[in-house]
């Protein structure tokens, strides 16, 4: 049997927001090369498959790139059904182009399965549009990994024509904020942070990009995080009324807030 | 019973990419809306439920969004598990939060159940990574739909910074590319038009920013269809090794394009 490797989009969290597709995959995978931050739980759907988590883990040291490519052309080359199971959606900010540029090098077959990116998928949960006819008619996505990443896009950003979505930005929200600040975006703009979307122990804090420097994540990581800003987020107060924003609010279940069943 | 909404985005077509949650809502559905461009496969999950197409279709008049607003509420009113199932994410581009607004100010419970926008999973199908390292690490989401939508921001943008997707853009592609061009863009710059994105008759067609005014999309329709442009456009040749860019290349099968088993 030939191998192949699917490089599969984990979603937010909630194993419930996997695809169809990423489902099948999983369940029918030999091999799991999954990320740190990726739900044990589905993780657990590749029941039968041998699973390594290769991502960085607190404490330890986390596995280069190259270690990753080389482990799935490896178990694809011995003819192993190959899932790579990464957080969100492979190819925004994760490092997916990579990945596939170096299976089709290797010329190992391989497919693409989109998942949920936080990037929509965290404003969506926690009841902010990230467009609204009216207000704005599109978004920015940016890596607030490293100021170099963030700021030549966040300093040419028409103040108010868009709204700023930044992934992995939350150690730079004081700069961040700083940034927009100063290009003119006004200090009473809304803006939310959202932590560990669709998990458990969700979390939104919302107030005014002025703010957003000062806010404390408490107990979340530093590195993830959603942080959201523009005037679509003051939607969030009316689209959810029983739930308005306060300085952090900590919810037991993301769907329990929208009256789920 | 107490009624309940569900706005669930149905992703780019293929009910392979529905979510679990997506899966679930249409199964126990009372009643589903659903928009005209959402794969039928999709709504026939919907096995139980009574189905009705609201959005525009060819050669009838559109519902307003009024009256969908009234559907919903009137059948969950009636103690029904109502789906309303639209295309992509209901959050992006979709009119989703006015809907939301007019279930939270009639005091209907509801959700959001997210789904894969074609924003980031028709340039992933495609084999396009909307950001890369070394190129780009960010990317902006405009809607094509009207001049006053795009242009503010497109007029922004810094040029090469950032990856361009337009949603609904198809019939402003000359005025488009135009407006890149004039705010410093190279003409060079590599262009992608992603249509039917997970249909059947899935096609791409990949070319230089200055030919994009040009292109034609043959059969297909002139609303739909997403626009990339920037430089990870040109990753598509590399990450598809077997599947050089042409003119207007029609395939079979996007599963298939990939190698899928």
């Amino acid at each position: 049997m030939s191998g192949f490797v699917s490089l599969v989009g984990a979603g937010p969290g909630d194993p419930d927001l996997l695809t169809r597709r990423a489902l099948d995959r999983l369940e029918h995978a030999d091999v799991v090369l999954y990320d740190a931050l990726v739900s044990p739980d589905a993780v657990a759907i590749a029941a039968r498959a041998q699973r390594f988590c290769v991502g960085k883990r607190h404490g330890r040291r986390s596995i280069r790139q190259e270690t990753i490519h080389r482990l799935m052309i490896g178990a694809a080359r011995r003819g192993r059904r190959v899932v790579r199971l990464k957080c969100g959606d492979p190819f925004v900010l994760g490092r997916g182009g990579e990945e596939a540029l170096a299976l089709a090098a290797a010329g190992v077959p391989y497919e693409i399965v989109p998942g949920l990116s936080a990037a929509t998928a965290a404003p969506a949960l926690a009841g902010i549009p990230v467009t609204h006819r009216g207000l704005v008619s599109g978004f920015v996505v940016v890596s607030g990994h490293s100021e170099a990443a963030w700021r030549p896009l966040l300093d040419a950003l028409p103040p108010g024509e868009v709204t700023v979505v930044i992934l992995m930005g939350l150690a730079w929200r004081a700069a961040l904020a700083d940034a927009l600040m100063r290009r003119g975006w006004p200090p009473s703009t809304p803006a939310a942070v959202l932590l560990n979307v669709s998990h458990p122990d969700a979390c939104t804090w919302t107030g005014r990009l002025a703010d957003l420097g000062a806010m404390e994540p408490g107990g979340h990581g530093e590195a993830a995080g959603t942080i959201v800003v523009g005037s679509v987020v003051a939607l969030r107060a009316l689209i959810r009324p029983a739930d308005a924003p306060a300085a952090v609010e900590h919810r037991g279940d993301t769907k329990e807030a929208y009256g789920s069943r």
